[in-house]
C-alpha cells in the first residue's frame, strides 16, 4: 500500500447553469483540476466519476467513457461510481485504492451532476431513487420528508429547536458569501429561515440544500510522485466507508446515522486520531438536521448537544471546529454526484492555506463526510498538509 | 499487490422473471456464491455492483447499499459501478483491486439487471444512453442502428455474409440448450436466423440479445486465504480495461473496437500470454457482428475472418478457441449489468470442470471480454486454474 496524495483540484462555479451542458460543466472542472496540478492528459492513466442520477436526469448513463472522451483522455480506463450523494466521496475511494494498490500512477476523480433544465420530469423522483424506491419513494416520502421525521425525533429526544437548526443555514450561507464558486453569494438571518415556506414541517426551504448544476475534480499521485508537482501535496490518511439499511423504517435510531458513525471510528483509526485533531470539516448538510447529526455523529458534539452548538456558534469559521466553510450543501449548492469531491476540494484549499476570506487558522487536518441517501452510505475521509 | 482468486461463483436463471423483482433475482445469485464459497455473510468486508439502469428502469439508485441491506451484509462498505453494458466487468476489476490493495480481505462482486415489467416506457431508450445520448439517441440511433452500421461496413471491407453472422446465434443457441440458466433453452439453425425480422439491417431478430432479467454474484479473496476454503480457486491473472471515445461517428473503424484491442493487449502483458495460450472465452455478443469483431480485435482471428472462422465452426464447443460457451449474450440472455459478472461466472465453471454438457476439455485458461456501449469502454479478465 502506497502513501496517496492530491496534487489538483478544481471546480466549477456551483448554480443553475441553463446554458451548459452536463459535458461542458464536467470538462470546467476537469481542466482546473489538470492546470492546477500542471500535468498533461496524457500522464493521466485513469478516471473515477461520482454521478448520481444522469441515466433519469438527462438520459446518459456511462458517463465514465463519456468524460474519457470529452476530455480527450481515451482509451485511459474510466469508471463511474454510483453511491447516490455520496457518488464523488465514494468516488474518492475508489481513486485513492487504485493509487494505494499500485495499479494505477495518476489518476483523475471527478464528480458531476446536471439538475437544472434537464428532461425528467420530476427531479424529486429522481432523487427519491437515492432511498427506497418500493416501500418509500412509491409511498410518497420524498428526501425532505425521510429527513423531516429525523428532525422531529431529534427534537423530541434533545429538544433541537427549528431556531437552532436555521442557525445551520445562516452559518452556511455566510460562508458561501466568502466562496466564489458557491450557489448563494447572499448572507441570511434566522429570520429568513423561520419565515420561508414548509417544505415537509419543521423543515422549511432554506432548512433543504438547492437543485444545482456543477462538478468538481481531483488529481491523485503517489505521495512521493506528488512532490515532484507541487510544493503542497495533501496527503490522504484516512479512507473509510459504511453501509446501513436503506429505508428509515428499518433503522435502530432515527437521531443518528449508524454508517456515519461506523465510518468515522474506521477513519480515525486508520489516521490514528480523534475528533479535536480535525482543524476543518465538511459534513453533509443536505438538511439543516443532518449537519447537526452529523457533528454529533462524528465525535465533535455529544448527542443531542449539535443544536445547541451551532446555535453557540462552535461551527463558524472561528469557532471550536470550523464546518462546510465551502457553504455546505445548503450555501454551496449540491449538485448530487459533484458535493463529496467539491468537499475534498474545499478542504484542499483550506490545507494550502487557499481559502481567502473563509480560510480557516493553521489548518493542518480536514476532514470530510459525504452521505448517501438517507444514511445507507457513507464516506469519510481524512486529509493532512505538510509532507 | 497480492494475488487475487475467486473462491465462490453463483447466478440467478436468466430470463423474463415477471414474479421476481430486482431485490430478489440479486439475492438469488449473491445466495449461491455465498454458499458456492461456503462462507458467511460476516467474513465479507466489501461488496461491489455493477447495474447500468435502475434508475431510469426501476427508479432506483444507490443499489450497492440496497442490496447490502437486503443480503444482511450492513455496514460494509458496497460500491455501485456502472458502465453501461461493462458494468458487470468493471466493477469485477473493482473487486479486484480492492483485494489486491490490501484494503479488503474478503469482496462480493454482484451484476444485476431488471429489465422486464419495468415502470420506464422504453427500454430501448434507456438503453440508448449507454451510447453519446446527444448526438445519437436524440438522432434515433438505437443500438440495433449503431451496430448495423458495423456490420454493414465489415460486408463491405471483408465479405463478411448474413449468415456468417448467424451461425454465430446459431452456436450460441446450441450453448445456450446445454446451460439450464440461459435464457433461451432451444437451438436454432441459420434459416431461423434469417428468416427473422428486420431490425435494423442487414440486424434481424435472432441478430439481436434478447432484453432479460437476471443477476450474477462471485466472491473474491487473496490468493493464500482463497486456497483454505476451497481446492479450486481460480486466479486471477490479469484485469485490464479501456476506453474510446463514445459516438460511433468519431471512430476511425467502424470494423474493430479500438477499447477490445488496447484492453486485450494490456491484459495479455499482464499475464504474460498470447490468444493461443486461451483455452475458452466469454466475448460480449450484444449483436452477432459484435462476437465476430471481438474474436477478431481479442486476436483469436486475423481482422476480417471471423464471419468466416464462425461459419467453420471454429468457436464451437470442440473448435479450436470455444467462444461464449454459456451461450453468450444472445443465448443466455442479456441482463446489462449481470453480464460481465456472468461471463467471469462461466469461465470459473468451466475451469473448475464443472460445465457438464458444455464443458470444454482440459480448460486451463480462460478469458471474459465486456463491452459498455458500442465500444466505449471494455474490460478484460484472465483467469486461471490450478494453484
Amino acid at each position: 500500500m502506497r502513501d496517496v496524495a492530491i496534487v489538483g483540484v478544481g471546480m466549477s462555479k456551483f448554480g443553475e447553469e441553463w446554458n451548459r451542458g452536463f459535458r461542458e460543466i464536467v470538462i470546467d472542472a476537469g481542466k482546473k483540476a489538470l492546470n492546477d496540478a500542471k500535468i498533461k492528459g496524457e500522464e493521466i492513466d485513469g478516471m473515477f466519476v461520482g454521478t448520481m442520477a444522469a441515466g433519469s436526469l438527462i438520459g446518459q448513463e456511462h458517463v465514465g467513457a463519456l468524460i474519457a472522451d470529452f476530455m480527450g483522455l481515451t482509451p485511459i480506463a474510466s469508471t463511474r461510481v454510483e453511491a447516490a450523494c455520496a457518488s464523488g466521496g465514494v468516488a474518492f475511494r475508489q481513486g485513492y485504492m487504485a493509487i494505494a494498490s499500485g495499479l494505477h500512477d495518476c489518476v483523475v476523480v471527478g464528480g458531476a451532476e446536471k439538475m437544472t433544465d434537464v428532461s425528467t420530469a420530476s427531479v424529486s423522483d429522481a432523487l427519491g431513487g437515492a432511498g427506497d424506491q418500493e416501500w418509500e419513494l412509491f409511498m410518497g416520502a420524498t428526501f425532505p420528508a425521510l429527513y423531516a421525521f429525523m428532525a422531529k425525533r431529534h427534537m423530541h429526544e434533545y429538544g433541537t429547536t427549528e431556531e437552532q437548526m436555521a442557525s445551520v443555514a445562516v452559518k452556511n450561507h455566510y460562508n458561501a458569501a466568502r466562496n466564489p464558486c458557491a450557489q448563494y453569494q447572499n448572507e441570511i438571518t434566522i429570520e429568513t429561515v423561520m419565515k420561508s415556506k414548509v417544505v415537509a414541517s419543521p423543515l422549511k426551504v432554506f432548512d433543504c440544500s438547492p437543485i444545482t448544476d456543477g462538478a468538481a475534480a481531483v488529481v491523485l499521485m503517489p505521495l512521493e510522485k506528488a512532490k515532484k508537482y507541487t510544493e503542497k501535496p495533501i496527503k490522504i490518511i484516512a479512507s473509510a466507508q459504511a453501509s446501513d439499511v436503506i429505508a428509515l423504517h428499518s433503522r435502530r435510531s432515527l437521531t443518528e446515522l449508524a454508517a456515519t458513525k461506523i465510518a468515522a471510528k474506521k477513519a480515525f483509526a486508520q489516521a490514528k486520531l480523534t475528533p479535536k485533531d480535525i482543524d476543518v470539516c465538511e459534513v453533509h448538510d443536505c438538511f439543516t438536521i443532518a449537519e447537526i447529526m452529523a457533528i454529533e455523529d462524528l465525535g465533535f458534539f455529544k448527542k443531542g448537544e449539535g443544536g445547541k452548538a451551532s446555535a453557540e456558534g462552535k461551527t463558524r469559521l472561528d469557532g471550536e471546529i470550523p464546518i462546510n466553510t465551502s457553504g455546505g450543501l445548503k450555501g454551496c449548492g449540491h449538485p448530487v454526484g459533484a458535493t463529496g469531491i467539491k468537499q475534498i476540494v474545499e478542504i484542499a484549499w483550506q490545507l494550502r492555506g487557499e481559502a481567502n476570506q473563509r480560510q480557516v487558522k493553521d489548518a493542518r487536518i480536514g476532514m470530510t463526510h459525504n452521505v448517501g441517501g438517507s444514511g445507507a452510505t457513507c464516506a469519510i475521509h481524512i486529509l493532512e498538509k505538510g509532507f
